[in-house]
């Protein structure tokens, strides 16, 4: 298949660039579980050393060790359950400060130059928007000078500092973000993010037996996916590296292999239609029965739920059938659902419905593919699958890449398989 | 008895400043077993805010909650055994930077302002001496501004920043130094050090149960206890407030009373002969045997010692019998002990000495206190009382203020109760 020779060419270019040129900038970052003992953390010396070797400038970026960053937020949170942020912050970044200083002394061990960088010292710039700061601005010259004299920054991942000078969070799985704002200050060639699995696969291999691992992926897909449920990279990162037109690799800290690159689109010739299904459990749906119909009456509804901070997802209002009642129906995060129906049930009078019925037995499956904007037939064809199986299509939504249904939890596995077959996504034998 | 009383009508002023004039400023330090869990965090809390509430100017500095430290020192360990400093102390600082923002959260929780500070956020500037890094100068300013205001700075202890705006550490127990430090440069009234015993004893109260904890104590007093073998305070943190003339108190996080305060000697009216009895059992000895007798044999044995960082503490160097051979004979740490013996070895040609009796099972016991400049026959007494319980001498070395003898190990309690009660140092009431 053309696209797949194509991408398998490119590939050694891309995954070990000093076979092609003289030296490339790379950032590689270490999760949690990359870094959760000191035998890996070991290992981890191991692969950047690898890059350095092969006479890369490698920068480093790490998490908190596994299980550190719970068991801070644990003593914070006994202290006092509304904290203040600003000490939060405080707390919870010495986990990837003591990783940096590890990864440095390791990677000193095995003969490579290296040191250690806090936020503060680089100064890796955000606002104070304490445990979810922005990033702002990366001070990279004295990084990159040190980098052309053959040593590698060890970042502590997550972690920045204020206009104030205090200590900033960027909020949970900020490390990837931090890679890739790093890898975007750097003009890195490439940013690679190390984690437990190998790669962006076209759906759940957990569930889909037949998933395949993908070569590549674009930027707009991969956010997609990671927005609609796939756990393997944060949205923000993915935003941050599509903004930045960074390549991003997600790739396994344990196996020795290729993974997957997240690109620009103009870097993958041939589109595939869809490049993955993703799926999300984490969805609640809720019907308004009996609504008058009245102009206005969808932003009396969702007025107060913006002012509670519940985020709507899928909409979609029925036509009414005798012209004065109608039917609404709408899906919130499953941890909204009772926030929201309590602030609903409270306005029930003004906003004039008769009853709410929330259900949360439901998963909402997306298939995504940059090819589906000129490729017609995309969602019809997941609307024959479903049926098929006999599965019923609650609320559907759309976007340029992405078509989204919402379905019962029930039929997740059933529907995910179904899908994957349809869109000829299956690799010709099964992982076992 | 005068001297008592008179410490006891001082002791209001001294350890409730609150009663006797509307403000005072003060230093709190918390050691690793007094912010050693999440309900201890809360107690501590509740002690700075009883100092903050009376109206008092409260500054706190914090040790790691107990055992984080050698966790993170073995971590460190393991990874390379010859570590690079810096990078050490960036992972282990990383301990009293949660702490620091525990204890402020926990203040806040309690009502009381608070934050924390952080070495390279004050800054409290050190040399680039890593992992014993010595104090240089402490920007106050800003803390002062803050505490007049009214609000609690809670500074992590042990910790510093060195020019070049890396993360220094004070070395073991260097969270006293901090406090002692902050206390200076603040121009606190007092400095609390809050620890796991209540005050400074006479002796070792496990050892002596008729020990009295002393109201009252000098610095130089204090500098030889600590020095001396009692381990309430690091040397270091004591000989700081004596050049400083820092009002030091030692106390019991975990009971409500006064401690001991250690004072200017002219804050003591009337001086105790002996004050203290320290004992240390990390002593070892060794005596060389045919040691050839001619000038600049002593500089001989002691200077490849000190080229191998080797302390040298008692020396004694016999008279000659025949003219023509000496002994000598002089202590070591223990840890010490074997490095010295092969150090020596290695030389016995040139040193000229028949051979090296080394001997571990030694104790160096010392009365203390500054009432000996003025009273004749300190050391008569001590000499006397261990003769009468047949205890040999084997070295004395004495300073102006101090009597140190080397015994054999077998009578160290023995020793030290006699010594207790021939000094009137008993008090009239065994301690349970």
């Amino acid at each position: 298949m053309g696209t797949l020779a194509s991408a398998g060419n490119r590939r050694h270019f891309d995954i070990n660039p000093a076979y092609f040129r003289v030296m490339a900038r790379i950032v590689q970052k270490f999760g949690g579980t990359s870094v959760g003992t000191i035998e890996r953390i070991q290992a981890v010396a191991k692969r950047v050393k690898a890059e350095f070797d092969a006479g890369n400038e490698v920068a480093v970026v790490v998490s908190a060790m596994s299980g550190v960053t719970n068991q801070l937020v644990d003593y914070a949170t006994k202290i006092s359950p509304l904290h203040d942020a600003r000490e939060y912050d405080v707390i919870v970044a010495s986990g990837e400060q003591v990783t940096s200083g590890l990864v440095a002394m390791a990677l000193q061990a095995l003969g490579v130059p290296a040191r250690s960088w806090l936020g503060w010292q680089i100064p890796f710039k955000t606002d104070a928007v304490h445990g979810k700061a922005r990033i702002q601005d990366i001070e990279v010259d004295e990084l990159l000078r040190r980098m052309a004299a053959r040593e590698v920054p060890v970042v502590a991942g997550f972690q920045g500092v204020a206009e104030d000078n205090r200590i900033t969070t960027l909020g949970r799985g900020g490390s990837d973000t931090s890679a890739v704002a790093l890898a975007a200050a750097l003009n890195a060639d490439r940013c690679d993010i190390f984690t437990d699995v190998d790669g962006v696969y076209t759906c759940d291999p957990r569930i889909v037996a037949k998933a395949r691992k993908l070569d590549k992926i674009t930027h707009e897909e991969m956010l997609e996916l990671a927005s609609q449920g796939a756990k393997v990279l944060q949205t923000r990162s993915v935003a941050m590296a599509m903004s930045h037109g960074v390549r991003v690799q997600v790739l396994s800290s344990f196996v020795d292999a290729p993974g997957t690159l997240v690109v620009n689109e103009d870097e993958i010739v041939e589109k595939e239609v869809v490049s993955g299904i993703a799926y999300s459990r984490d969805e609640a749906k809720i019907t308004f029965v009996g609504v008058q119909d009245r102009p206005g009456v969808a932003a009396a509804i969702f007025g107060p739920l913006s002012d509670a901070s519940v985020n709507v997802d899928m909409i979609v209002q029925n036509v009414s059938e005798d012209g004065k009642t109608t039917g609404l129906t709408f899906t919130v995060g499953k941890a909204d659902l009772e926030r929201t129906v309590s602030v609903l049930n409270e306005r029930q009078k003004d906003l004039g419905f008769a009853r709410l019925v929330p259900d949360s037995n439901v998963v909402k499956v997306s298939v995504i593919g940059v090819g589906m904007r000129s490729h017609a037939g995309v969602a019809q064809r997941m609307f024959q699958t479903l049926a098929g199986k006999g599965i019923n299509i609650q609320v559907i939504s759309t976007s340029e890449i992405k078509i989204s249904v919402l379905i019962a939890e029930e039929y997740t596995e059933l529907a995910l398989r179904a899908l994957h077959t349809a869109y000829g996504l299956d690799q010709d034998e099964a992982r076992i």
